[in-house]
């Protein structure tokens, strides 16, 4: 029994309403967590990438800010709570089969969504390797 | 030992070399699997979510356009192979930690990145229960 009082989430109907339908039916996968990708609301940056689990959910909901889990801690965690660099959502979106979540936000405080300081955590790009068995580069974005 | 001629990956080093470093070092999970986010190139549409494997990265490298890890069917899955609506990549990049992809591509064919016929698969937005216990509705954009 959950501790806190959470929004229902409806069971898995047939494909049909998986794909089509007007309820939130989403498929946690086997750790009880969906994937979650957050872009810029406005500039259509992806930002940062991270999970959910049912409470973390919730919570994004109920406050309007962007909560995970944090699977190497196995906490939850309000984004930017220390760093003051909240991610208010401003559009939560999911996919063909409701097991993935897109978050469009706007970042609060100094606008940087990654702990590294970058307003990106996808700040390098593949650089293709140049012989078949050659290593694989990355070069600043 | 692998069939087929494969990049090298190479091994994990520091924090520092994962976050800053100019050469690949990703981290895939205990599945041998990376997530991948893919969005369209200009406009930043987030068009679907997926998984790479070694191999699908290698043969998306090679080939320039897409190509997955299906976990359901457990097969290589070249995007579009069937519909015409491959996957070309513009553009390829990691997170920090190494362990995400995002796939910045233009969609050929009709344009269509979604299986259900839509352009992207996240065709519908979450609205928040009305009620604690509320049900999750899902309108489409």
């Amino acid at each position: 029994m959950a501790v806190l009082p959470s929004p229902v989430f409806a069971p898995r109907g047939s494909t049909a309403e998986v794909e089509q339908g007007h309820q939130f039916q989403p498929k946690f996968d086997a750790d009880g967590l969906l994937p979650a990708i957050v872009s810029d609301a406005l500039s259509g940056e992806v930002l940062m990438f991270a999970w959910m689990n049912a409470e973390a959910l919730r919570l994004t909901l109920a406050s309007g800010y962007a909560h995970f889990w944090s699977r190497s801690r196995r906490t939850l965690w309000k984004k930017g709570e220390e760093s003051g660099n909240l991610l208010s959502v401003r559009e939560l979106r999911t996919d063909c089969d409701q097991d993935v979540l897109w978050l469009r936000v706007a970042v609060e405080g100094s606008g940087m969504a990654c702990h590294t300081g970058s307003r990106s955590c996808f700040y390098r790009i593949l650089t293709p390797p140049s012989a078949p068995a050659g290593e694989i580069g990355l070069r600043h974005a």
